[in-house]
């Protein structure tokens, strides 16, 4: 376990725009407040999404398309720095009107509402590859 | 995406009583910290639970019933005001014995075991309605 | 409701070592940064994982065994003393490849991969039995 004490300096709630994209209005409001680095819980309701989920042994993202209306029932994230950009790594719960919950590694999907509250830390977080997974990871 | 800075005045854990609602329970934790505004985050387990799913379309929310003991594996919500009231808005992944999964918004369930993290702003959230939705949105 | 201010004192983030057990790697940290309460969110994948469901009626924990590849989408839990050990409550919601999802309070699963997002509170948080639900609750 890899660890590494961080700061909070400054704390933002925001509401994401109906139709914009989920994981891109997070990415947006990290520019905004020009946070390299930072830690996110959020819940809302979307139209669409398109979920990744890693396969360990092939090493690769495999997409899944879940084209209807769903609740985002929990949300949680981080803000580092990948390639030189933000990235915001957001993993998600769905459900769908029956109750019924679906999972993983949102790439995205088309907000209807959204709710979130994000911390900004003084420190980057900064993702580089990380041999024994084949993921860009931070620390 | 719409955002505001936040400053967390006061930070608590909190244990729900066993056999009171668990959304009226963080709203009665709200109101004795006189919190207008603040997030929490949440875990434990429920008897019985009503859950609401928004209609995008007809605009309006369709409840689901599950009387039954569940799990509460995550739940993440946000307090403000409503109509002059604090309100816990408040979603949930809940879980069944075997595992699986439901999620949403929890309007209701009867606690059996509940520990929140709550953290108090100082600046108060105030819901409005939000013509694009037909929701009650902050900001 | 019980209730209780805290006080962050420190903040951290982790990335959990590939191959360890998710909980156990939490713990660590607790240990290491030497909190004896604080409160986290999580998320990652893991191989394998033990998830217990308590009973409400015969008050006892039945376990379940997901022996597979999983995302784990949110992870919620605090650090707190039991039996004079740091213990990690952490409930999670884990999806398989085709985005379906299992929750629940999670005992063990081996790290994929980890992200965890920390805060060690100044106080410590202690559990005791209690007697209406037979579990160890703080507070």
């Amino acid at each position: 376990m890899d660890y590494r004490a961080v700061e909070t300096t400054d704390e933002y709630v925001a509401r994401l725009s109906t139709g914009a994209d989920w994981r891109a209005e997070i990415e947006a409001l990290a520019e905004e407040v020009e946070a390299d680095a930072g830690w996110f819980t959020a819940l809302g309701s979307v139209r669409d999404a398109e979920m990744w989920f890693y396969d360990q042994e092939k090493k690769e993202y495999e997409p899944v398309y879940f084209d209807e209306h769903l609740e985002v029932a929990a949300c949680v994230g981080n803000v580092s720095i990948l390639d030189g950009e933000r990235f915001a790594h957001t993993h998600a719960v769905l459900s769908r009107p029956d109750g019924t919950a679906l999972a993983g590694h949102l790439d995205s999907a088309e907000v209807f509402a959204g709710e979130v509250h994000f911390r900004k830390f003084a420190e980057p977080l900064e993702r580089a590859h990380h041999e024994p997974t084949d993921l860009d990871l931070w620390l």
